[in-house]
């Protein structure tokens, strides 16, 4: 951990509200954590940065940073098909404002203990605010879910509904707030499908979390895996906010806005009903949006199965 | 990979200049990287920021941005004898200029390669610049080395010299350059003390890597080993930069100068041959600079080991 003013202070801070853990070593305290990996596991791996203005709202209640933070990294390994066991935490902050940073850890840490995520180790240095997450998740050896796994005739799926944290920050520019709570909290706290995704394991063929938008993120699914894929536009899951919407402002949220953070995955047609008992099971809602073809991109199609033509501009988080 | 505007050209362009390697199974390009542990080691992890301005001038060459940033994360798993395998680099940047990413990657990838660390994944965004490398090493079982295992009769060393990151940084801030080159050096392009460390195993008690000032890093050992520490001031190394100076100038700022990233360690007076042997063997100097001591503190002595009473300000990064 480099130095900082106050940084010690607000390391105590952290530590404090962490419990032990078996497989947690040595955890935050020295110049590095140690934890012990399953064997015959692999270990997964991602990070993800928020900066404030760029990735949420300056207004964003501190709790629900700390939330989003580690949520946005967790969907990363849910999309892998990964067990989370550590994360560390790199905090830039203007100032060591000691209330700011016990909500970030009230958001932050209720969903590690949700997941039996162990907080290990980090930085915390000063500068304008953002937050980088490491993840660490363990799979079994080879049965991690990646984007390059899918076959012509598969199933596409996805969790959830789409579109919701698009149309929250759409509110948001246009009334400076949400009033809509729970468009809101689709926006600020983004639920990381884990205990779907490691159901997924044996039976999806490819998997990747949605942060760029549909069409952007399943576009590279049908890149990774050198096939086409065809969505049905009528059939895109819609919260009860967003069906109130006319359907091409609709469709647009749906297959554009970013930070849903569902996974879209591919499965066999013969799979569908194993692939909604994992869903039932895991109290998940799933929705077969279109298919896996032979060739290449991402196709809209409508209620007949007609390709449209879209011009849709690719996502950019709101201050781009 | 959350996203943002140019940032697959980035990734592509990241991409583009790595290898393989076996234990890599899956590196940039999908949600997370999957890699694959040792059997029967654990995993050594942790996470550092450099800010733009709080860590490193503005005006940095992005060569050595990129060698520091890994540098004081591989120095970090240096202190816990951990061999690096993997690092994650999470890259905000107010624009996508790809002359400074090839710049930055020269010098990350430079000092990446001489230590065989791979480079699995990441995350480009948009904001004020920082850097957050997050770094994966291994050791066998029980073999790491901790800050609390320091003993009471132990010598206490440290490697390199002392205060000459600090120095560089007073030239920059008097003069808004640095003459000297070595001291330039020293500043951007520390040396993380990887063979040294590993060497360093099963005969260091305890170790750190100073990056906040020994006073400040070496208080750290005593306090976790509940133990004192007994400096002696004449016996601090200096580079030739650090020896022209008067002694009260130069044994600050070895005492408190930080961002050396040496190794300070203790170990048996008995082991004291080996030692010197295991830095012989990997061309690395040591210095043999105090002894650990029942009581607790960091305490200073003269050349007659009589104890100094310093009014020594704690390190702080030079923006603060």
């Amino acid at each position: 951990m480099a130095g900082q003013g106050d940084e010690f202070d607000l390391i105590d801070r952290i530590r404090r509200r962490l419990g032990a853990r078996a497989d947690v070593l040595l955890g935050i305290g020295d110049d590095a954590a140690i934890v012990q990996p399953l064997p015959d596991h692999q270990l997964v791996v991602c990070t993800d940065t928020l900066v404030k203005g760029v990735h949420y709202p300056p207004q964003t209640a501190a709790a629900d940073i700390g939330w989003k933070a580690l949520a946005v990294n967790l969907s990363d390994l849910a999309a892998m098909a990964a067990r989370p066991r550590w994360v560390t935490l790199a905090l830039t902050r203007p100032d060591a404002d000691a209330n700011w940073l016990d909500g970030f850890l009230d958001g932050f840490l209720e969903l590690a203990v949700a997941h039996d995520v162990a907080l290990v180790g980090g930085d915390t240095t000063s500068g304008p605010e953002s937050i980088t997450v490491t993840a660490l998740g363990s799979v079994p050896a080879g049965q991690a879910l990646r984007r390059d796994g899918a076959k012509a005739g598969d199933d596409l799926w996805v969790t959830g509904t789409l579109g919701d944290a698009a149309l929250a920050l759409q509110h948001w520019k246009e009334h400076g707030q949400i009033d809509d709570v729970s468009l809101a909290s689709r926006l600020n706290r983004p639920t990381p499908r884990i205990a779907f995704g490691l159901a997924l394991r044996g039976m999806a063929h490819a998997a990747i979390d949605l942060s760029d938008g549909l069409l952007a993120d399943a576009g590279h699914v049908a890149r990774a895996s050198s096939l086409g894929l065809e969505l049905r536009a009528d059939r895109l899951p819609a919260s009860a906010s967003l069906a109130a919407l006319p359907a091409p402002q609709r469709q647009l949220l749906q297959l554009t806005g970013g930070d849903d953070y569902e996974l879209c995955f591919s499965a066999s047609v013969q799979d569908a009903a194993r692939v909604q008992a994992a869903a039932d099971a895991t109290g998940t809602r799933v929705t077969r949006i279109g298919r896996v073809v032979e060739g290449a991109g991402c196709h809209v199609l409508d209620g007949d199965g007609k390709r449209l033509q879209l011009a849709v501009p690719g996502y950019r988080h709101f201050a781009q």
